[in-house]
């Protein structure tokens, strides 16, 4: 067995739409038939009892070795405590091989899974030992350190509840919520919204005090100070017993309360100058400790927190009964469970010191022993939900308190007899106010009710109902794709949204262009989702990325497919035929949400045949409005977009709008058909969006379409008096499309000047110069500069093949360079020629010709 | 000469709009006139030359210690740079004793310099020597330390120019611009609205590259380490020369760059790993360094950054060549100049040797020696302003790399050939992003112009000429001014506004009560504008905090004075006439805005007096239609609010509004005159803010005033038949409008029960019962339980006195204790009868009050 290509799929997918891990696995004889090795199955449980049955349900076929990784991969996550379901293996037409995929959701667990399932399975093949409690705690270890915490955890999922799209920034807790301009970050129980001047005000102490009292909100009478001899003055002018605590500073470091004597104090000064220059020596208040948290302008949630502690049974030592408590099974170990067991430290031995106890005293029946001065639930202490008890006025006071600090969120320390009575009319106070503050205490507290902490976070960030999408519209297909991405994003801009754009050439936001090269993947995409300058987005999205790495959206709002072509790249991962090219295309229909559309080319069946797959309602275009598909469609009311003489008619549920050829320059008067193919795509798309029709026919008008603003696509110019076209269509649908188009241009001679691209199959290549050769009366054959691993020479043969039995052209010239080759076609130009010229490197080639055109 | 009684004057006060110190200073003697020591003023010029001519032009009496003393105060400050220039000496009525004040912009300052005038004053008596410079650089040096740095000055000064509104929070640089619901903060160049998720990301230089290049803003290539040997080996990787910096880390700490040599390398690394664990190896880019200060959504700022160098003679050393360029008086010592000596450190030496070079190497002519590595000002580094050069599309990128980060304010810091040019057509690239960038290279360069970043930062905090006050009105006067506060308050409620209030019983936001006690000073009124719940706010103003600090804010948009009454609180600060009271009552007058109003009591001459102090409108109310003030003042056109009838009339300009005063409960159908009048105040001011008619009328008809929402405010209960009123009235005009009400409803025995307040001046408890022996049949006289410095039975027998001459009081009880006096009258109580209680401890008794009732 042989494991080969892993990868990392990172969003909807070819297989499902769960982030995924997909393998290509080699299994070698025996290996490919499990009934024929037995005994692998047998030692595999053995080593891993809790493996699922390897024979999916109705597979009748062999099961291999690699359907055994597969089930280990899913069930080693499953076991490691990781909620992953889905895996499937799939036999290639290589025989022997296979695809695996199964779910994660850490990659990192998912990978580290992918390994130990391979060494699982060849300690079982080759009857080793395998270590399956090791594999495991490393698993389990692995997904504790990078899944999200569970503060950020439950921020996470409420906002994923409301269908708000996440991801993660850092291996942290920094995530970002929402898409371009309506995305907003959170960083634990921080948000984009939490100021940091109010962060700095809550770790000042004294001027939040101050802040309070302003506000009415009742505090502790406390003062600064910065050497011990007058914190004890100012102990005793106050009245002991007092706190001391450092002035700046949170989460409860350095905080020692209850002091009463000169060595209590001397000590606790001692702790919180380590932590702030400035201590605070304050008023002791008497009570229980709350944690009220304020999120917006409500009180979420409020807790009663209790540090650990024993109670006496006059029979057993203070070590005996913490041990004792320790037994209880909802104490666990880390952070995981609602209760940790009581850490018998030298803190606490000293909590007991200062009680006048040790570890060996033996406490009356009944009396309750403090073992530590603080209620952290990572120390032993407990949480206890009170949010239904809380009296209004108290909570007004609360949340005035947050907000007189500015914080968003705030986690306010009370010290009270209740939450039950205003705070005036007992002795109570806020000691402090924690900015970012945990939730765990809230989310899973030690007794009591736990409270949606997460949904209110959520709801800070985005006004009821928001999911902070942006329009997503996703275009795929052989040819047209560029322009109809470049079409669609100027409808859009033209009705006032800044649109991002991935495509071929690149990344473009609003008419900028921040990356160059070919963009139409998943990485480009996610750029553009994460600019915070975009109102809409449009992404070419290529075949290679979905295979790759599986879509960077989880859902589209338009998926448009201009069709599946012949020949376009066939050959990878597998893929060896259209149809299969058409089930990698599908999967951005597949992601169309519910509420969304899929734009489908009519005339293409297998365009067609995709549209049971759309979640949303379909629209059909077609040039032909008498093809089946669209006329069945139509029949049933559904949107459909075709040309009817003079006009593309957008219909619906018997209603028409028409729209003028003329008014869309791109088409030029309808007679370039690919153009008004893809004119007709990007209608639907913007129909599908609600855009007004005012603004399609204004976008429509106002598209330029030249070598500056669309490179390489079907640029015309005049170069003394000849016709001369600039192209960038290497595929030969797009050379179809091209002469359909050129057919329409009088010329009194015609010329093409073409390379073949390195990377395509031969038959592809061939078949190019085999269409060109019935168009053209002259060809001009080139070697591109990037020969991408093939011989000198080797692409002109098979060109030259191509043309072997032209019935046009007569006139072949090989020329080595594209700047030759477009310098030796416009030196055979006359008045009346029209020349077609393949461009390779499209900006370089582009503006050599351009430079040659001004010259003339 | 004596000092007693220094006060910081902080807001506008009796004497100028100018923060000040006041203090009372006591001459004795020939002090009082210096004709008689003229040897005191040589002395005074000799230890301080600067001092200001003593006498004031136009005095014609004599010159006083007192007056020097005030004018060294007040020159002491300006010889320090403060820009002060307010002073004053006035004599009060005792002889030998004045008041002095002066200016200040600190008060810290303010009061150090009262105490080293003092000094030089009573050097200059007793001919001792006075340390003059030692005294400014004194000053100088505190200045420098209290005062707002240059940045956040900049902002400060920039808001005050839109007229916003101040207050320092802290000492450090902690500012609330704005006043309730519209206040923001900043801290040096921060605001509210920084986000403290942008600063941890803009702290991670690794997350921030990250975002830069997804936004396809060009950065410097580069990876994370954390060992040297790693380093090292990306170096060579990258290419030398690199640049190595900590990972977290800002403002240019452990950066250094153009490191060529392992051993280089080796420092740096040193350098930047104790600043963060993982270090950055980067591409070096040769090029300026620029720092970019994006605000908002705009670059407002570039300044090329040089560091300190010095250019080779072929003649001088290097350290020579440093010598002549610090002899540059350009080049100061601190932060006060735009250029600062080069320091010629360690630092230095060793850059010095990164290049060879010594400190008594001669470099060659036209050679350009750095001296370090970065560009800080402090170190003698340049600052050169290039806002204008900057290329748009390059600008473009700086504010993207800000947005993607997430901050409002931020310093970029761009390595580059030229601003001049796009990034992509050069070698350029974004080292580094700031939050809270320093504004000192921008506000004072070097070189070039200037730059307004105050300006631009305001504004994003404020939208276009807003300047963040909410609508204040102070109400002053003898009575009515709680009513008229609650009043108005609750018309501003009813307008939707969520009011904030102060008064003589203290602090309410909303309907919440905030705070208790006598809230009619600065504190409370300040503690209001701060509050973030507050859209307006209604003040009672009392004489003693105008006295003491006076006002709590810059100017109002109405003030109200209801009358200057006859005996309240005479003698406090040397005033002992109703004139004075006026003058310092009339203090809320002079500062109305000048789009403002004062909303004045036609019927008291002294109130009428104010109306030219006014900067805005003027609107008088009076219950009698025919006065002659509020006669000329409608002739004119102008705001007057009186009684028609049974109407309130607002008739301006010719038009009316009528208000059917049976539609104000408050009023009791107009019997109650004094409420009336507190009722036409209170519609003046809503008038004045813009207020509906209709909301206002909606108010007035919803106002309760009981002894829940109005304690001690003329509530009436009915006891057994008997009708009861508590009131708080306790001087004579509060009396006599009492009564005026009381004598509309009928009754067949009058009985009141009173005390003195023992504060008060001995004639004013005796007019007190001078006037109420001629109402009522009976009198309780009680002591009440706080007496104030007098002798037990002491009030009682000026009470006794009051009532020696009455007419209708037949029957006196003394009682001590204010609810056996209470007790005591409602047992006398008969159906028919009728019994004011002029309550002291008003919620106490109250509260008994209402017991009593209840028990009934």
């Amino acid at each position: 067995m042989e494991v080969s290509r892993i990868r990392a799929l990172r969003g909807p997918n070819l297989w499902s739409k769960h982030t995924a891990i997909e393998a290509v696995v080699t299994c070698v004889g025996p290996e490919a038939d499990l009934d024929q090795i037995p005994e692998f199955v047998t030692r595999l449980r053995a080593r891993f009892p809790d493996v699922k049955p390897l024979r999916p349900f109705g597979h009748k076929e062999p099961i291999s070795v690699a359907h055994a990784l597969e089930a280990v991969g899913l069930g080693l996550q499953a076991a490691a405590g990781c909620p992953v379901a889905f895996g499937r293996t799939i036999a290639t037409p290589e025989p022997g091989v296979y695809q695996i995929v199964f779910q994660y959701t850490e990659e990192p667990v998912g990978r580290l899974a992918m390994d130990l399932a391979e060494a699982l399975c060849l300690a079982a093949l080759s009857d080793e030992p395998f270590d399956i409690k090791l594999a495991l705690s490393k698993l389990r270890e692995l997904d504790e350190d990078v899944r999200l915490g569970p503060s950020t955890g439950s921020i996470v999922d409420a906002a994923l509840a409301r269908g708000v799209p996440y991801r993660r920034l850092t291996e942290g807790s920094l995530v970002q919520f929402g898409w371009g301009s309506k995305q907003r970050r959170i960083q634990a129980a921080e948000t984009s919204n939490t100021s940091a001047i109010a962060e700095a005000i809550a770790q000042d102490k004294d001027l939040t005090k101050m802040l309070l009292e302003a506000a009415g909100v009742p505090v502790p009478t406390g003062f600064v100070v910065s050497d011990e001899e007058r914190a004890w003055e100012i102990a005793n002018r106050i009245g002991l017993p007092v706190v001391v605590k450092p002035r700046d500073g949170n989460q409860g470091k350095g905080v020692a309360v209850n002091i009463e004597t000169r060595d209590q104090l001397a000590k606790a000064f001692g702790v919180a100058s380590e932590i702030s220059r400035d201590v605070i020596v304050e008023q002791y208040i008497p009570g229980h400790d709350f944690r009220m948290l304020v999120i917006g302008n409500k009180l979420i949630a409020a807790a009663r927190r209790d540090p650990p502690n024993v109670i006496g049974d006059g029979v057993h030592t203070i070590a005996q009964l913490v041990e004792q408590v320790n037994q209880d099974p909802l104490r666990g170990d880390g952070h995981a469970t609602a209760l940790t067991k009581i850490r018998f430290d030298d803190i606490a031995i000293a909590t007991l010191a200062n009680q006048g106890l040790t570890s060996q005293s033996v406490p009356e029946k009944g009396s309750r022993i403090l073992l530590r001065n603080n209620a952290n639930l990572s120390t032993g202490g407990s949480a206890t939900d009170v949010t239904d008890e809380v009296h209004p006025e108290l909570a007004a006071r609360i949340v005035t308190a947050a907000q007189m600090v500015g914080l968003d969120i705030a986690g306010v320390d009370l010290v009270a007899e209740t939450v039950a009575k205003p705070m005036e009319e007992q002795r109570a106070g806020i000691v402090e106010i924690n900015a970012a503050p945990g939730l765990r205490m809230h989310l899973s507290p030690s007794f009591g009710k736990a409270r949606p902490v997460g949904e209110a976070i959520v709801s800070t960030m985005f006004s009821d109902g928001d999911n902070a999408r942006i329009p997503v519209v996703a275009v795929t297909g052989t040819n047209g794709k560029t322009t109809t991405v470049r079409l669609t994003a100027h409808l859009l801009r033209t009705s006032g949204k800044r649109t991002g754009m991935t495509n071929s050439d690149g990344v473009y936001i609003e008419q900028r262009c921040i990356d160059t090269g070919d963009c139409s993947g998943p990485r480009s995409a996610r750029n553009v989702l994460m600019h915070p300058d975009v109102d809409a987005a449009v992404l070419e999205t290529a075949r290679g990325g979905i295979l790759r790495e599986g879509l960077a959206f989880d859902q589209c709002d338009v998926a448009i497919v201009t069709n599946i072509g012949i020949g376009d790249h066939l050959g990878m991962n597998f893929i060896n035929t259209t149809d299969g090219i058409a089930l990698v295309k599908r999967v951005i229909v597949q992601n169309v949400a519910p509420h969304g559309s899929a734009v489908l080319n009519a005339a293409d069946p297998m365009v067609v045949g995709m549209t049971d797959a759309c979640p949303g309602s379909v629209t059909f275009f077609s040039h032909d409005k008498l093809l089946p598909a669209l006329n069945t469609h139509r029949a049933q009311g559904k949107r459909v977009v075709f040309v009817d003489g003079e006009h593309i008619v957008c219909s619906e549920a018997g209603k028409e709008h028409r729209i003028p050829l003329k008014a869309i320059p791109l088409t030029r008067n309808g007679t370039i058909t690919f153009q008004t193919e893809n004119a007709m795509a990007s209608i639907a798309a913007a129909w599908a969006l609600g855009l007004d029709w005012s603004i399609i026919e204004m976008g429509l008008a106002t598209f330029v379409n030249d070598a500056q603003t669309a490179p390489g696509r079907f640029n015309v110019f005049d170069y003394r008096g000849a016709t001369v076209i600039a192209d960038y269509g290497h595929n030969p649908d797009a050379i179809l499309a091209l002469i359909q188009a050129i057919e329409t241009i009088p010329a009194n001679k015609r010329m093409v000047v073409i390379s073949g691209a390195g990377d395509r199959r031969d038959e592809d290549i061939i078949q190019q110069t085999e269409i060109l050769g019935q168009a053209f009366d002259q060809a001009i054959l080139y070697q591109d500069q990037c020969q991408r691993g093939r011989e000198d020479g080797e692409v002109l043969a098979l060109l030259q093949l191509g043309l072997k039995n032209a019935t046009r052209t007569k006139e072949i010239i090989e020329i080595r360079g594209e700047f030759i080759a477009i310098d030796t076609a416009l030196a055979k130009m006359q008045p009346g020629h029209l020349c077609l010229i393949l461009v390779d490197q499209v900006q370089e080639a582009l503006d050599h010709l351009a430079k040659r055109i001004a010259e003339a």
